[in-house]
């Protein structure tokens, strides 16, 4: 049998995304394998990020000052203003090195089955941002889903009276993959927004 | 771009067996979504596992009270002595329940391309344990791999002279598995270990 300290932290690991019992029992040993020093040194990290890490008050980015580096960075391009669904989208379209605007990050997708509406998102944010500021584009990047799509097309009626170019991020074949293994929507989605070449 | 602290975090995670670059950061996004408190409570037991556990010093599991609950259970069967090579080995079998007797953890395998010899091993005190104890048979479960195979021949080897039965748990098809998919190697360790209905 186990130790009680061991199986608490288990069950502690398990409850992070995306590690079930399996993967719980191996970090848990492998936590146990390393320096004191170097777990204490993840573990105040752990607690560090909680107490360091707010909201942006602007774009609803995660950081340590507000407003965050993007918002207050001077050489961001700010005419462009993509829309985001969550933070990660924001991380992984930064890690892309592709855009060099601003953001702004609604924090969920409007999802009518789980009783997510437009009211629990930060759309009216966005809207005083878009009225107030030099925004001359909006991207809508929602997520390519049912309701990363119903949230753009919101946000398309939302954004209309203001009179702001929007347009929105293509759907088609990843990079890389094979047109055999694409589905059909994804297919229909590409043949719809193909460009001359 | 995220935060510091973020990325700190992000890279802290990565070190862990089984998380990746992308596992990392959803793992560091969620934390952020935690209470403070659940956070710190996981941080904690982190740091906790490191002082409180140690090693059995009969049996080399892993332990907040030497011996260990499994060494110190008197209603585990003392004659039945289960070589491991790995503590997690010992959780597995623990979990399957389909054991009642004592363990010994190794603590690796005798591997020569990694540097790893029986010296390496906790050997010399299984060895000890068999000559001075109730043992009255001693289950080599190393693990299926070269390395495993390799290291309990050597001990077969090493028990003889104690003239203490000696048996290896039996190599097979796993259950709920498809033959066909079967390697060559287990279908041949299958055949061989067939048995009479």
């Amino acid at each position: 049998m186990s130790s009680n300290a061991i199986d608490r932290l288990i069950a502690g690991l398990s409850r992070l995304p995306g590690i079930g019992a399996k993967s719980a029992r191996r970090i848990a040993l492998e936590i146990l394998t390393w320096e004191t020093e170097k777990v204490r040194s993840l573990a105040e990290l752990m607690v560090e990020v909680k107490t360091r890490v707010r909201q942006c008050s602007v774009c609803f980015n995660l950081t340590e000052e507000d407003p965050c580096g993007i918002c207050s960075n001077p050489r961001r391009d700010r005419s462009l203003l993509m829309v985001v669904d969550y933070v990660g989208d924001l991380l992984a379209v930064e890690r892309s090195g592709a855009y060099r605007g601003l953001y702004h990050v609604l924090d969920g997708r409007i999802s009518p089955l789980d009783g997510v509406g437009p009211e629990d998102l930060h759309i009216g944010e966005l809207l005083e941002r878009v009225g107030q500021n030099e925004v001359q584009e909006v991207i809508l990047a929602n997520g390519p889903t049912v309701e990363g799509d119903a949230t753009a097309q919101y946000l398309g009626r939302c954004l209309q009276p203001l009179n702001v170019k929007t347009t929105q991020v293509a759907r088609g074949l990843p990079v890389g993959s094979d047109l055999a293994l694409a589905d059909q929507v994804t297919l229909a989605r590409a043949l719809e927004g193909r460009r001359e070449l």
